[in-house]
């Protein structure tokens, strides 16, 4: 069975009645309860725990870590973020969900400034599937609907996707692309738009679908690491005659 | 004209008379007496300088950055390869070398460990073109051999590159993408695996060719640099009067 | 000087007043025309001429070919998309433009369907930028407006585009990748949307400059074109001791 | 239930007594032997069938297809390649192998001349995963030696690969992409190199992994095709104010 680690920043939930209202258990809550009814171990973790809940032994255990924060990234620990890059880079997998484009995590994996163009006005966002034989884009529609999003707009400051899997249309005229892989060592990382925490994105069954499907194809990835260092030679080494 | 500055850790060169007689001057002043002839500005930095030699003002004027460096790499200030990594992302090129795989800037660019296998045992290697059309590759016969230099084989650890423009043959029966590219924000960086420091491979026509085409081809990429942030809409939003 | 080849089915023009209005020496001629002011060499060829005014002596003298057709595809002869393809894979370019995205020789370069959804409703695109420092982007604005166009929608049945330069938004609510680029053999192929013969999209200035840029690009390729067959080993080979 | 259509041109099996001699049903009975092992349903179909073997019914009910062939490319039926490329399109897998790089599909399905380096001289190939996690490199070795192959060598004329998956060096002095994969409108496509007619490569163990591997990955795709042509618009097309 696949282990899920639900980690979330857990600071609007506390400090927002809005979106206390729509998260009262916090958003971490709400995404592991749909992960477990799709039939996954999921667990949660948080900022305000000791080690932010992300120990050796919780991410040991991980096949697949989700992310989200927002307004408290500086707060994440480095040593911690090293601690779930090595993971990654081991293979464990990682979805990043909404704001957590500019988390110190998925910086770092990307190398990048993760930076883009935003707002906040209760707008529409219709997403689009641009890659339909995607594992993560099975079962769902050619385009669904989002009543009200946050607009992320492009310019989004990433490496170029291995995979873009969804597209994204704001109703006030922008796009973005709001659904993309990468593969970094041995582990596969999905990142997805869709999340604000003032709406109740994470209600959506095609989001809560998106997700299921995003955390069992981040967590087919668990093979052998390869060894690297000196190597003895396969054939005899004659070295040149020539000059 | 294109401004390049070669940088180099300056280390093996003034410890090993083996390195010394190839490179008297040090591996970055023959890099940029190449440069030089090839019509560039090149200037070169090194780790023994004040801040390595690559202050603001320096990496300001830099169209492309070349960078050496092997047994040292941990001596390299963060907040300096912070500063690199920030002239990287806004425009500048990176021309990366050999055993500069492991240098905290690429592995910071890159988000992975940039580990390989590697031997040193005076082979052969044999570089392909596996990119015909590249502007890196132009006037690069089909293959060329060097006749001694390290190997560096697969696994490489790396992202998945942009564009791959040269794979290399060993003798000793290993193989490795040894140019390849990558765009980072603004800028773009390549990384050509040839040149260990016992050879004298910085002296071979065609490693030179490869090195200015691949300035050349980091150094197009100074434009406006996108603005992130709030936007406001381009058209009206009406929102939605469903549930 | 790029030497430009405009190709045109010249078909709407001649029988659609909407159109000859707007483009009353065809399309080709307002191409050609502003290609010219940039400072290319720039001929046109129709589809009701001899071998569609693709003879060998045009296409050898041709750095770049522009492809515009809708209504007449299947009037092209196979013949002459075999000899355009083979051109293309020898190094010269490519820009294929809106409706030509179901041209014979796009689909024979892609291998797909090459189809997409679309909508005649006079309503607004918004092109992005989504590769700032392409060259193709070169002095675009980060989004620019057309006023009325056809809507290309996705999904695309392309190839994943080795890149994605522009992004499109759509006023009835769809996306759209609006600007990619393929290499395939020696030649670069770009792929541009906008350009439905009953708006005057080739009068709009940005549209014009992507083209001008496209057709720059596309012409940067002519390299000595690889050997292919028998290939005589490198170094002695001694076979297996081993069974 | 994976069901399996091995194709074989089963020419060179008649003809030459050293290729009956390995394999006396034919390839294609060959590796439907070991697909038939692994737990798949494999029929096989040849060049001489009526139809080739692939009529619409074999091929309505084939979830992966593999393609060998050699000397006769140019006996298969256009027609028939047609509608192979249909059903790839539509959703069916095809692996590809050695040879069958200048079949009529591969080349129908790349756009380019899917030329290349080649030498037949009894040498060794070493085999290279670059892409550890990629499910087509389950369980196969960081690297395998083929006692003898023929040699394919770069440049090898196809477009930039979505996945490289395996890398090969030959004794002679060569390197060589020899495990790629690609998307093709809903299906997925896999190139492996070896395969000599002359060398009992599909007893290889690793070289049967590899290819129940990459059946069961390319058997991963039948999604719901999309819908294209005409779409009405998701939300009110106002139309611009301005001229």
């Amino acid at each position: 069975m696949i282990q899920v680690t639900v980690w979330n920043e857990f600071r609007h939930e506390k400090e927002n009645e809005v979106v206390r209202n729509i998260y009262p258990d916090g958003i971490h809550m709400q995404i592991a309860s749909f992960l477990k009814e799709a039939g996954y171990e999921a667990q949660t973790a948080t900022l305000d725990e000791a080690e932010h809940g992300l120990t050796e032994e919780v991410l040991a255990k991980t096949d697949c870590l989700i992310w989200w924060g927002h307004m408290a990234h500086d707060a994440v620990d480095e040593e911690i973020v090293s601690r779930v890059q090595k993971h990654v880079l081991r293979g464990m997998g990682l979805v990043v969900l909404h704001s957590g484009h500019m988390s110190k995590i998925f910086m770092r994996l990307m190398g990048t400034s993760c930076d883009l163009k935003w707002r906040e006005a209760d707008e529409r966002e219709r997403l689009f599937v641009v890659d339909p034989t995607h594992p993560i884009a099975e079962g769902i529609p050619e385009s669904f609907e989002l009543l009200k999003e946050e607009m992320y707009g492009e310019h989004f400051d990433i490496p170029a996707p291995d995979e873009t899997v969804f597209l994204s249309w704001f109703e006030g005229g922008n796009v973005f692309r709001s659904g993309i892989t990468y593969k970094r060592g041995n582990g596969r990382i999905f990142y997805f738009q869709p999340g604000h925490e003032s709406y109740p994105t994470y209600y959506n069954e095609w989001v809560q679908k998106v997700i299921i499907n995003g955390v069992k194809w981040c967590s087919e990835n668990r093979k052998t690491y390869p060894v690297y260092g000196n190597q003895k030679p396969f054939y005899a080494i004659e070295g040149s005659n020539e000059k």
